[in-house]
């Protein structure tokens, strides 16, 4: 079991999970500019500073304050700022101006970063049971941001008509076209999901993905691989986004309200053919590779077309009880996080790496969940209405953060994340 | 199994269903003005004039039209005024327009209707199979229609100062308050849900209540009866709609745009005493009556101050598997349609009439769902976003229209429908 | 000076043009059904009901219930109901609400007229000077509503795919198209505008058309007609309404956002032919008539493209100055109110009757304007703020309400009043 | 005569002026960090590195680009980003997404000024009289994004709950609170205003300014000064938020939309003292000193709460008709631009500096006036409609670039500029 969960906080190196994950975030950071690090590009994105002093803001609350006697908060002003949607710890700055706070600086902020990391690194040591769950959370917490900061940085960048880019292009990695998916049946009857206190004693995982409960499977089968760009591209020449009878009522308005014709970042050359615009600037499009950046509709629609549907959570978890975690194509901070081909091999195959996967699976409470009470009870439970799950893990997702219980959740009209989809079909 | 599902055509009573049915939806109108019947009071509703033309379309358009030779369109123009969200049916007038239509008057449309319905009973019994499915489908969304009805009068007229009413007050009924709520455990472990083929054989079913399939019940219990009106007041009293810790996010966003502090249609007395609004006007609170038009983040919020939850749809689904959906306080066209107290009974009760209940369950397909194809077809799946299940029946639904697989869905912040919640609890 | 201003209440004749105004708004009422009376199209616009019942309020409080002892009010609860926007006269129905207002019914309000009509029949002989005036004003106010009220009403009728008509067409009236513009010189230097208290006590004028006082002129001159129709569909073919050259900024997003490529009404036969739905219904365009229903953005856009300018307020009242308002195309109540051809004639035709003549003055007060104290004083000078004058007279004025110092003013984004332009040019 | 108009390039010294305006812009830019310089608060506001590229833009377009061979455009894709609102250069950036551009970076966009500079300035003495005549307006055009800039930032600021300053405060200089306001008598009659060819040739100024033009001057008296922040606090404090009788029925829905209380930028301590928040910080409020940041809504309810009225703009200009337009408090680079306490003397006051003063009229043509052709000619006329004149100049106006004929205009609803009132009365 101890493969399906992210790595915890073991007595023996106290500081060093905790540095790592702190660095992963700075290294990110570091190309931005000061104003790259300030501007907030829509509602739903928050600017770059503001996710490097939110995730400290955690540690320096919910750890140094309320459990490190005498530890003083680095400026008083602070907390207002970068507290996110925490109601049980006060007033905070309005979610879509956290686009205007151009001072503190991107180094200030830095420095702040690096005073509560001496300070929490000095405390580590010494923090009792508690404390140290906290400062778990606050790394999970903090990988989660890892990967917004990345989707938010490529949103605000796809807003610039000169087209900036992050990363270095990667060199072409020429690739076969994937054959026909091929149907991998899954269980039938009652199965297990969702995450138990025996895992919870090997690794962490957020309240929300618990308890393991018992479902049952009706019989079913899922593709072996997420849909690709190849077969997007079918799609759109097929007509997809111009067929109503494929498309959620809902889905329709929202393609006819915002004139979809493609992927979020996708773009059409003046000859006619598509590219994409990603962290590394204008990019051809991988035929091979999974398609990413569909919203729920798309990938419903999708499906649709196909005479299939998406899988449900409970499927998709059930077929990933076995898979490594670990070795898919995450993020680790080298080059740009891009969906690839998959690779060959037998079984059901990416299913941690690339894109997240939408499910049919509305984001609702498992049995016998329970929020935790207070302000960190707030993290997942208050976000149970109107969002779908998505599983696995994508491209910009840190490595060693992924589960099979993972819950990622997103509204159906999002796609700025790295979201695709695999399909699924009754038997 | 045949209590459980709704009458269906017989061939030995061709047309007594057909008229019973159709006749009720005269008489709902029967106190509409011309401009009553004309206006739209918001987006989400429609105008009483347009349920009674679009139900007629309905029969005109599948029925009349396409099986039976020789009919002429009772109006050409019609169709395009009439028809609701049938894509395939061809362009449509504007939703949000629906209320600008003064013309036809009401009087041409209850002429519309007297023709169509002419035609069809001279028509019904020279009908083969799948037009007369078609009939049956068209009574059943007539039914639907007339509770849709009454929720747009009710709402219309809930914005006029001057509060007129539809029905006369029905007389009081002093009920002894409820005591507390009993909990009644349901099975544990593998059930069925939805309907069947077999079921389908002894009555009608919309298609998204299909197919029957196996679900894992985990250990629960359900309250043995609604939360009433009197237990709101407590919610009300302790604070329930300024304490964010009990709402969802996206509920607690809703809460305080809309300034919302009681269910819809409560208004407060200058002394500072609630009343309701309802089709007979000004009326008192009945404190042992169901609560009524309260969103599912109400009800979330509510299920979370107790400390309880919300069913899931086959909790309710299985705990009603014996219940008869006809016996309980619903639809007969006499009186004001209101929630009454529970009649004194052991077991889970009220589960059909009164109000509709929400449960915590996404309105999403049942496991090897398909849509039926062509325009009828589109009636229930392209909804599969974003809703959530509501199960039973309400006091304004049609009795005969009931049974345990319906599935009624609403947007999580609507109430403008009987709707109030049952509470659950895991085990 | 008396053919400038409008009819007064003589003492002789007290009841006389009482009854004439208010039987001419019965009378444009009549076609109306129940419906067509109730609904509200827009939020500019008002229910018919709603002028008929608003202009009856109007006598109701500021004669009846102020002015002639032992009156009591038709209804306590309707002031809340039909006062407009005076805000001295305490809480009022929210404007966009009053569409939803289905009962009191047509023939209810028609009713409530009766009663009005008859307490003020009988009240109006023993009447003093201050009551009197109210009177006058409330007549000239009433006189304002049913011209709003065929607006509105057209407006209505316009959203209904059906195209229903309140008027039998005219018969066709065919006319010579007239010739190229003659330009008529005004005169330069000081001049004077406005109504003084000398006008006043010769007849009516709103508060707002003084004082009268002196402007000066610059050399310029005048057309002597309206621009027409075949002049306007010459400038949609030579692009006008694509090329943004021509627009003010503001017009020209006004364009962008609605798509705007022809007046308001206007239509596209599927043979590319344009039409226009008016009172009538469907009815072809008469080249030779002045065009109408343009906003201010779309006179300013047509002057600039012909190198031209629109008047002054003060260049068109002076040119007026002995022009007789009553001798033009004005509503009397018998057939379809529409712009006709100028009759062959010298000098400045047209200028009160066809359309009302955009000026690029803005609706600011006159030198030394004061409004009047309380109520009724809230009946121009608060809206002088963001709108433009017109002037003279449309199709649908009531004649004998028209006289050169009379300013109408509407937003420059509106038109669904008959609003025509004039050219102007400098000497 | 030459007194009344902005200085002119003089051929004896090409460079020095143009030199000393660029600096002048990149002085007031010195203290902003690239994230200031990249946001954009609002639609109505631009970046500061998009003004310092923008007025970059309009000299490499008009002069080096159209007048100067083998110049060679700094960077291709930038006139895309920086051209304003001149449809007749082509396609643009969409205004709301300025603040989307975090790079080029400041010091890109310093470089680009840069490179500009060093381009005119080398070109300066071998260009012709068209071309010369560009560079003033491009010079012109600089000096009113330098009060832009300034506004745009201190409205940036403002969103920050941390109160950035730009400026260190000035030492604070107690002043007499002036005495109740003098009423000085303006002339009655035919004067003229406008700006005509012979000032031209003495100077420049912006072409909606002419032609110099008669207009009649009714009797009437101007307060000698602006209404202090004493005199507001006084409005306030009598309810004049409160009371809709002195609002313009727009401005009061502007009011109540908006729970407006206050002029723009003031805020209230803890104790319930008024302090204001300027390009200084957090400061108190000068009693004695031009109330500012008020919006014409809010001067027009003040007027009338007094009984007086605004002056119209024709009143204004012939006061301002003596006076030296650079002897105020303007904009010079060196400490917060702040409205100051009028100075003793006689007459009428603080006309240029301070606060632009709000007139009663609209931004309409002057008599006789025609935009020029071309791209330059999109201007000022485009803008004539819907906005309102100020005249005089503020404290945040560089010195050199007022005189009495400039037309300064906002929308009503606008107050982000330094804007105040002065009385007028009639006699």
């Amino acid at each position: 079991m101890a493969s399906r969960m992210g790595a915890r906080l073991k007595s023996d190196a106290p500081g060093q999970r905790f540095g790592a994950v702190r660095a992963l975030t700075e290294a990110l950071a570091a190309p931005l500019s000061d104003a790259d690090a300030t501007v907030q590009s829509m509602e739903d994105a928050s600017p770059a500073k503001w996710h490097l002093a939110h995730t400290t803001w955690f540690f320096e609350s919910f750890v140094l304050r309320d459990h490190v006697e005498g530890y003083a908060l680095f400026d008083e002003a602070w907390p207002f700022l970068f507290n996110s949607y925490y109601e049980a710890e006060g007033e905070r700055h309005a979610r879509p101006q956290r686009g205007m706070i151009t001072r503190p600086s991107l180094d200030e902020i830095l420095a702040y970063r690096r005073h509560v990391n001496e300070a929490l690194g000095a405390a580590l040591p010494g923090l009792g049971d508690r404390p140290r769950e906290l400062v778990e959370l606050g790394l999970n917490h903090e990988q989660q941001h890892q990967e917004l900061l990345l989707m938010d940085i490529q949103h605000l960048f796809a807003q610039n008509p000169l087209e900036p880019a992050l990363f270095d292009p990667a060199p072409a990695e020429p690739a076969e076209a994937p054959g026909p998916v091929e149907w991998i049946e899954g269980r039938t009857g009652e199965v297990e999901i969702g995450c138990g206190a025996a895992d919870r004693r090997e690794g962490f995982a957020f309240d929300c993905e618990g308890p393991r409960h018992k479902v049952y499977l009706n019989p079913h089968a899922l593709a072996d691989r997420p849909v690709t760009n190849g077969e997007w591209i079918e799609f759109i020449e097929a007509g997809g986004y111009r067929r109503h009878e494929h498309w959620l009522m809902e889905g329709w308005a929202w393609v006819e309200d915002n004139r979809v014709e493609a992927p979020l970042y996708w773009r059409k050359e003046k000859n006619g053919r598509w590219y994409r615009f990603g962290l590394a600037g204008r990019q051809p499009i991988d035929l091979s590779a999974p398609v990413s950046h569909v919203s729920y509709y798309e990938a419903d629609a999708y499906a649709s077309w196909t005479g299939f549907r998406l899988p449900s959570e409970a499927e998709w978890e059930d077929a990933a009880r076995e898979a490594d975690p670990a070795a898919g194509n995450q993020l680790d901070g080298a080059g740009e996080p891009r969906p690839r081909p998959a690779r060959p091999g037998d079984g059901v195959k990416q299913l941690f790496g690339d894109v997240w996967e939408w499910t049919q699976s509305a984001y609702q409470p498992h049995p016998g969940f329970r929020a935790a009470p207070g302000a960190v009870g707030e993290y997942n439970g208050k976000f149970m209405v109107g969002q779908y799950v998505l599983k696995g893990a994508s491209c910009a997702t840190p490595r060693g953060h992924s589960r099979a219980s993972y819950r990622n959740f997103f509204y159906p009209h999002m796609r700025w994340q790295f979201a695709g989809l695999r399909l699924a079909r009754d038997l």
